[in-house]
């Protein structure tokens, strides 16, 4: 039996799921993927994802792999998969790879990106997608904040508690805030090797108090190297998080 | 007692109502918005839309108005309402006006806006705010049959059935087609003095027969002077809809 490994790019609406991970009793992405695999190819089969998001987090790029026994070849497996999976749930690109591909150790860098909408009402259309923010923030203090990020940092005092990592270092490569080209909607964006649990959404947290003038930039950067979670701000909701893109050396050299 | 008449625009996410229009037992965006007024004052006020729209139909700028004994000026009653709406329900402004303004009476245009994401896969986030068309549209010529709506017609052809209304001529201002900035997004708008129940949905439906080279520019003419429901497309499906604004003579010179 030769087993084909295949690597799928997931857009999902996080919504309605308690994150990406299977768990024994809720929906969750990675179940819903695993239920729709069995049911084509006749059998269990572990999907492994580049990394989990949490209950509520969207993604645009989630990337995957799984090995299975089929003859299907990759265009018609993404059909299969597509008609099965339910509507929150697609599955934009499916690419057989070569047998040693893992989404999870390969992966070279995620990105994420995180919207705001700043605005003194709320939003009743897309409120699912992006955090509402009453008070005017300022961008610019917002952007200094954000580059005191770049580069190699231990990220310990923007970690969730009880996540399991070897270390709390991370490379950041970028760092950006800008307005997106919809009225009063701000969208942070960052790239780095890997995410510590709950790191962007404590960072966006945070980049907001330094918004609202509460932290100044060098507080900010104190913060940062204070390694101490109880300096940083509070964690913003999961609804404003998309995982954008995961890349991977062999796959992707556009960076 | 003095009444105040309170003019209000609002906008919502149709997907988990059942219309604008107060039913019996279902929820409607009508009744939600009759019950916080009722919070607030303390009796059962009537709310009178611009019109109503259909289950699944959203809006960014439906206007109402409604006649109460208040002591509350128009930004706290806004505050009020907004902290008891669901958060699918958003009034954007409220503004006292004369006795006299009626929200359905006084309506002299409104806009429709309906979207449609063109490509082989659908979406997941935002699936519930856009029409999913997996074969590619021509938009010239969707655009030059749009452009046969202009004017004073007898639009019964694309009227939904058992529809309350003296007669079927409707005048068209505008109707437009154009590509939005998120990438595989069209938007078709159309103004007009007034719209018969399905109107865009069915004009939609059409019109996507032409992108698909199923109807000629030619055919669509005819279609439309034949009054023949039975000629027209099928009826697009709710999410794609937003009514996008109502005007009025006193309120709004910008047309």
């Amino acid at each position: 039996m030769t087993l084909k490994n295949f690597k799928i790019t997931v857009e999902y609406d996080g919504s309605g799921f308690h994150g990406w991970q299977r768990q024994k009793c809720d929906r969750t992405i990675q179940s819903e993927i695993e239920k729709a695999i069995a049911n084509i190819v006749g059998e269990r089969v572990a999907v492994i994802g580049s990394g989990r998001t949490d209950a509520g987090v969207h993604a645009l790029g989630q990337v995957a792999n799984f090995r299975c026994d089929t003859r299907l070849n990759e265009a018609v497996f993404q059909k299969a998969l597509n008609s099965l999976l339910p509507e929150a749930i697609v599955v934009r690109m499916c690419q057989q790879v070569d047998p040693g591909f893992h989404a999870r150790y390969d992966a070279r860098s995620k990105t994420y990106r995180y919207r705001i909408v700043n605005h003194p009402l709320p939003v009743a259309i897309g409120r699912q997608y992006a955090w509402h923010i009453r008070r005017p923030l300022n961008m610019n203090a917002m952007r200094a904040a954000a580059e005191v990020l770049l580069g190699r940092h231990d990220f310990k005092a923007f970690e969730g508690a009880g996540s399991p990592r070897s270390h709390t270092i991370r490379h950041v490569f970028r760092a950006q805030l800008r307005k997106e080209n919809k009225a009063h909607y701000l969208a942070f964006e960052i790239e780095a090797n890997g995410f510590l649990r709950f790191m962007v959404r404590n960072l966006v947290g945070t980049l907001v108090l330094v918004g609202c003038g509460k932290v100044s930039m060098k507080g900010f950067a104190t913060i940062l190297h204070s390694r101490d979670r109880r300096q940083a701000g509070a964690t913003a909701p999961p609804q404003g998080l998309f995982l954008v893109k995961v890349s991977y050396d062999e796959y992707d050299r556009s960076r």
